[in-house]
């Protein structure tokens, strides 16, 4: 699995800073499957899955949105590969609910197939939704998610702007409440870090450190290349 | 109501800025009951209570936490005004429905007892919470809130930052994406902005314009003074 902080960092194409370490991930497959249900800015699937279409085109790879098939579920469990996209959390969450296809993406995770996510596809491998950014435009029926990592990502990881005179919290005052009700440990991935789990091995990539945080204990920054 | 976007404005004391609005709003009462449930930064209902005691003794008037007495419905059905402050918007929700007092607080406020909310305070009295900025850190029964205005409220509304590098979603495209698959209009109140309600009259008060969208609208600012 490659889970990533961002799709797209400031002045680069869609994906393309991760183009070199996809060309890797996906070397066995020839076709991804993508799942659009974020939709950022509420955009279409289709046109979503045209940006990402675009893309991978780049790496010789096809991609096939979800949504165009008649049966989802058996779409997925025939993929080589899946990807699933940034956007709003709480949507994504709620449609991969109502489609029921929560259990089986787990399965194929689990049992090894290559995954791609960024943003709120990353978010959805965590324990629950409970550290995303987004704003709540649907309810889902639980905020509990995939469950595949044994903690929470808190994607687009903001340090604190220094010198604003803004008074809404900043993002480590937000995990820290989160800590006051809820012990999963939550991961700060700023924007062009990701992480690649190949069996048990969890490791950080990119060229930041991330921002580690345990209830009741000092956060502490964890650097490119270590073993999480 | 006051309905505020933040307590605190930059360099100014807890709820400072609003003491002589809210002189004349409170000159009938002698104490506020105040609803602590929030929880900023995850402090206790205590602790809370106590920065807002200190606020109001300026004033004159008396805060008593409602979580101090045995029957919570019981103290709510006989304030003279009741205070609801800012923190987490879900646990804040979360809480009110846990507590049973939701409803009693609807008819209360619709009975016209002086009411004042700042930032998840205010966000509750709109049709729910779908526009908060909070991180989801409890998962409430629902996201339906009072319904007291016909409309929902994003507090400490942002406009874009100016040559950001940072990918995350501005505020004005998380409304837009709310817009997709909700109809309510959302006022995005500015820090130092209030919105005040007499009756059947809403006005916009204090020193900045607040932003207003509508589905499939062009979104417009709305200047001091305005009725909404």
């Amino acid at each position: 699995m490659i889970l990533a902080s961002t799709s797209t960092i400031h002045g680069s194409g869609y994906l393309e800073y991760l183009h070199p370490t996809l060309e890797v991930h996906l070397k066995e497959a020839t076709t991804v499957t993508f799942i659009p249900f974020a939709r950022p800015g509420g955009i279409s699937y289709d046109r979503y899955t045209e940006t990402v279409r675009n893309s991978f085109a780049k790496i010789n790879i096809k991609v096939i949105g979800i949504h165009t098939y008649k049966d989802m579920k058996d779409a997925l469990l025939n993929s080589e590969a899946i990807f699933i996209g940034g956007g709003n959390t709480f949507e994504l969450l709620n449609q991969l609910y109502q489609q029921q296809l929560l259990v089986h993406l787990k399965n194929m995770i689990e049992n090894g197939i290559p995954y791609l996510g960024t943003s709120a596809g990353s978010n959805i491998c965590g324990l629950n939704i409970k550290n995303t950014n987004d704003m709540p435009i649907t309810y889902p029926p639980s905020f509990d998610a995939l469950g595949i990592i044994p903690f929470n990502i808190n994607a687009h990881y903001l340090d604190p702007l220094k010198g604003s005179k803004h008074m809404g919290e900043t993002r480590e005052t937000r995990i820290k409440e989160f800590h006051v009700f809820n012990e999963t440990p939550v991961l700060g991935l700023r924007e062009g870090s990701w992480i690649s789990i190949e069996g048990d091995k969890i490791s950080l990539k990119g060229k930041h450190t991330a921002r580690l945080f345990n209830k009741n204990k000092e956060a502490v920054e964890v650097a490119s290349g270590a073993v999480l």
